[in-house]
């Protein structure tokens, strides 16, 4: 019986993960809960799972959610609440809050030595370098829940990591994929109903956005340079506009394992949680014959800006995917508030970026705060780049 | 330091074999070779590689291998010297011999405890049910060579086998896939000269009519089915023209994990030897961009009756995968010597595996004579369906 924390609970991933450790109940105990402000999901979850801890996060939330599900059930609150949560007696922690907000309790996760699984994007693109440090330091484990970063994993399996030559993502390309509709020029001016139009599936505003520019993927490889402890010159991105390719490894021997599926959330969390073993699910099931043809070909940096800065970043400074990840957010909110054109975009992060590396070229970072500060920095800078009001915007408020 | 055992090191793989281990000295310590005829060539290796024995299909060649090679290396003769090397002290046996002469010096290998990198197709089709049975009663590794199923071993590393829920072989097409330009009529008169016109690369002649016949992906489903120990209801294949993805295996979650690579025997070669790590090789890599697209197509069981065939066989008898083989074996004989039609190869391999299945349904082989009792029963009935005199053919002749 595994102990079971999630962190994100009355999300998208967190619903999905009680999902699946409800279909084998003889394999997962929900121990633990954390959501934010749904409390009467929260409460649903906790009468079906009945956890031995949630958190919430307002005095008012916890005390609705203790006269509902009554005793026997620790109700703890706001940011000491959740930490307490993540570092709950468990056999595995499912971080799936979104933002910045999941990166505290999860680092104290992993200090308490628990197993994570990670669906939480900013915890590796704004403090990769920390969070590895800590994982390797604690030999905890960390597991993907990501489909690429899954797929990666997956691709890993058996396999020693000095015999790696290269990780390679796949990337749909997005809306703008075609250069002869979409070139430069155009492109700059793209609208945010174009920008929108994901040729494969529906997914969030701000994600939908990052795609269309490809930071999405420029993200994904930082991820995947701390997730996997990888170098980034040997991380590469393929376009693959079908997404039934999720990723790819190559070895030293020239052979390649990859991972295929349709998408389907469901599959890479099946795969965090069963590790090393695998969860029957019953998911739509891959044809090929059916698929008929997977396409592939190069990313276009020229359009495309966003990957280069995601590699200039990694190879900057250890603050510097915060930096961009924050210049990124200010950026993509404007755009979909219709504040500045899609071209703005780029050239905001590159501008932010190259200020941050002008002064801290190389710095590690030391502590949450360090990674909190250049990200209070970079959304300040970015703001004044791109003539907005200089309110200050939180971490995460744009998740 | 590995102990190497190679037999049939004059042919490819073989010769691949010693290859890829003289690039990794420092691993690999060659001690036994077993070859034919080829004493030259076997010369030549035993003064590169200094190994403690050799076998030699003749005195003759003995003799004239110890007047050139000098003392120090043990000289061995025939089917005996042939199973001597096969159970000389090594930590692994390359079986690369062609046909049905590596059956029982692969068998001996087994029952010593060594660990076997099998290239030697027949041996799983012909005895699939027999080496099972040795290899699971010894804990042996069997470690396959062929491209399809290196590409299923590496897709299964590090999972469970009672997770896998298909192995999906991918296959070329042949010459033969378009099924507008090869309606079933005209191809049961396909010319032998049309018939060796593999769309994507050069191989042996039968292997070349296997692949038009889809014969060739039928006995490898046979393979694979003892390989894996997987059952045949499980097994499925897939036309991949471009021979690129190797194969894949499907998991229980839905997950599929493909190995993928340009067409390189050393690459499984390597893989077989390192086992469970990797070797640098310094082969041409996969540029999924460069080559841009992956086509997939359920093969056309209607004109390509080989696969049901090889289910048939797989669940009629052990034996059956031995008949079919030896019918197949005459038969494309015949084809290749222009004296039966393309379209007697699919009557004559069904007929005598039903004539076969009458008396035989569900008997197992206690032994390697049932087996050649069995192949030499089909031959014979080959012979006779096809109205071709009938002088014996011995196991193996074709290969």
């Amino acid at each position: 019986m595994r102990r079971l924390g999630v962190l994100g609970s009355t999300g998208s991933v967190g619903e999905q993960t009680l999902a699946v450790a409800a279909l084998h109940p003889e394999r997962f105990d929900v121990v633990a809960l954390a959501a934010g402000a749904n409390v009467a999901r929260l409460a649903e979850q906790v009468e079906r799972f009945r956890p031995e801890i949630v958190s919430v996060a307002s005095e008012e939330g916890a005390r609705w959610l203790g006269e509902r599900v009554g005793p026997g059930v620790e109700i703890v609150v706001g940011a000491p609440g959740l930490e307490t949560v993540a570092t709950h007696e468990a056999d595995l922690v499912m971080a799936a809050l979104v933002g910045a907000v999941g990166l505290a309790p999860t680092l104290a996760a992993v200090r308490a030595g628990r197993d994570v699984a990670l669906a939480n994007k900013e915890v590796m693109v704004m403090a990769g370098a920390l969070v590895r440090r800590e994982v390797s330091a604690r030999g905890t484990a960390l597991l993907p829940v990501d489909s690429e970063h899954s797929a990666i994993f997956q691709a890993l399996a058996g396999q020693r990591v000095e015999d790696v030559s290269r990780l390679i993502l796949t990337c749909s390309g997005g809306p703008f994929r075609d250069a002869e509709a979409w070139p430069a020029e155009r492109l700059a001016d793209a609208s945010l109903e174009q920008a929108l139009a994901h040729p494969n599936w529906k997914m969030g505003d701000k994600i939908t956005i990052d795609s269309a520019t490809l930071m999405n993927k420029g993200l994904e490889v930082i991820e995947a340079r701390w997730l996997f402890d990888v170098p980034a010159d040997r991380i590469e991105v393929v376009v693959h506009p079908q997404s039934i390719v999720h990723s790819l490894v190559e070895y030293r021997d020239t052979s390649v394992m990859a991972q295929l599926g349709l998408p389907d959330m469901r599959v890479p969390i099946a795969v965090a949680l069963a590790h090393p073993e695998r969860l029957a699910l019953d998911a739509p099931r891959l044809d090929l014959a059916a698929i008929g043809q997977l396409d592939f070909e190069a990313p276009d940096r020229e359009r495309f800006p966003a990957l280069e800065l995601a590699y200039r970043a990694l190879e900057g400074s250890e603050a510097a995917p915060a930096v961009l990840n924050a210049a990124n957010e200010v950026g993509v909110a404007a755009f979909l508030a219709q504040q500045i054109p899609f071209g703005a975009l780029a050239e905001t992060n590159r501008a932010v970026l190259e200020a941050h590396l002008a002064d801290c070229r190389g710095a590690r970072v030391e502590s949450l705060e360090d990674i909190m500060e250049a990200d209070r920095w970079a959304r300040s800078r970015a703001r004044a780049c791109l003539g907005l009001d200089d309110r200050p915007v939180a971490a995460g408020e744009m998740a």
